[in-house]
């Protein structure tokens, strides 16, 4: 992922259902990039809780993107290509088709760049 | 509210049940703020549909803040309480149970600034 792009990820999220007991599951995709090398930022809470796990993709003069609903064991290659695809959009807007299914489900919320 | 403190409102949202031939209830509370002398921007989607009216919180340093479930005819005074405690608080953050009840209900997501 280019250096211009921050992924943060939260690290206090559950999946809906998850054992309460268990790791949280948002540390686990944390973990899970981290061992890919993944470069993110981490952030406990994003206030997503309904809609873990969650992350957002931030990027100077772009749209910044809440995503939620990322399965640690399932969803990393697609957010990542999600994630190369919005690193490519001058505006952080990637072509509605060309977003993984899980992402076009999960889009929590978007905030317009402040600089424009 | 200070100049630093950014509120953009989703002028396409409805509140959920709203009558879809209706004016759009998102592009109503921007009447609302801006018939109150409210500095804001517009956004066409904040990507929040389903948790209407949505407006985001943003300013340099602080986390931003999307909340939704907004009405245009009873929430501003809370809106406008919040932005001031938002604008107030150095992280942007502003302390539970000084929120009113819709901030508390209704936050979406935050997202940590990116300065830090």
């Amino acid at each position: 992922m280019p250096g211009t792009v921050t992924l943060v990820v939260c690290t206090t999220c559950r999946l809906p259902g998850a054992d309460p007991a268990a790791p949280r599951d948002g540390a686990r995709l944390s973990d899970a990039l981290t061992a890919q090398g993944v470069p993110h930022r981490q952030q406990a809470c994003l206030s997503a809780c309904a809609r873990g796990c969650a992350v957002a993709l931030c990027a100077p003069g772009k749209f910044t993107y809440v995503q939620g609903g990322l399965d640690p064991e399932r969803d990393i290659p697609d957010l990542l290509a999600y994630a190369t695809d919005y690193a490519r959009a001058p505006d952080g807007i990637v072509p509605w088709r060309s977003r993984p299914e899980v992402i076009r489900k999960n889009t929590i919320a978007r905030i317009p760049p402040l600089e424009a």
